[in-house]
């Protein structure tokens, strides 16, 4: 772990730190709601788009870990606040449209908000390990990054391709 | 406001509606937070930054009562607990970081998970605006994505520009 001429952590560490503590809950938090939607979902191509999503999570805990062990920490989570109200909406759609034809539209939106605050997340530690010089850091991170922007873009692919279309019947 | 065959109103309307109405919660939320995150940031550059997307912030309220009324609805908020995590979040930076020379950096996170909440939810209601055929409702929300967007960029922008280097500075 980088530290600076006097050898304490500087600020730009303790918020690394507290980031990566922040998505690492939140990835483990993802893995339990993946599940959920997948079987929520109606139709086949929404529920292995969140299968696949499913697997690639276990893939970014895993990433996690690793970045841990390169700053010399043991793996730990910070709790969330951000993600457990993103989630939080996620469940209110499951409760409120399951069994309709409207929730696979729900449940693309809901997983998009995730996936958006993970960019928005992975993005910020991407740049601060960079300026930290922590070059191996921010490929393992970047890697992710990338995943979640993946995933953003097929989930748009599939509300425009038949979900949000589906979701015009009538509610029950 | 569309209907479906038999006059009823459809999942989408429903599931629509209720975006908008969690959107509407948020900026007005938005509009509470960015004053307090203008005043704790130290560089002028930053502080700017957040004083400029306020006043952006009141146009997007605005555009939103303009959807509703388009809509034929009374404007009104639906609690988003997803954007009361996401600020609780920021809160916590304000309360750890503030006069220290990591606040600035932690500020630009926190402001850039806010923007990307937002870029999805209103990516997902134009492209709903668009599989309902209102074009106009559509043109408003489109307005604001594309605010949305220049804003996480510029932020970005801001980060690697000095602000996360200063960052780099022993924490108190």
């Amino acid at each position: 772990m980088p530290s600076n001429e006097t050898g304490g952590t500087t600020g730009l560490e303790d918020l690394f730190l507290d980031g990566l503590k922040d998505i690492y809950y939140a990835e483990k938090k993802i893995l339990t709601a993946l599940p959920k939607m997948a079987k929520a979902a109606e139709a086949d191509e929404v529920s292995a788009a969140f299968e696949k999503h499913l697997s690639e999570t276990e893939g970014q805990v895993d990433r996690l870990e690793q970045v841990f062990e390169l700053m010399g920490q043991t793996a730990s989570a910070k709790a969330c606040p951000a993600i457990d109200g993103i989630l939080e909406e996620g469940a209110e759609i499951l409760e409120k449209y399951s069994g309709t034809p409207a929730i696979d539209a729900g449940l693309v939106a809901a997983a998009q908000s995730v996936e958006h605050y993970e960019i928005a997340r992975y993005g910020t530690l991407v740049a601060w390990a960079m300026q930290m010089g922590m070059a191996d850091v921010a490929t393992l991170l970047q890697a992710t990054l990338e995943e979640e922007e993946t995933t953003d873009t097929a989930l748009s692919s599939l509300g425009e391709g038949g979900v949000n279309e589906r979701a015009m019947q009538e509610a029950a």
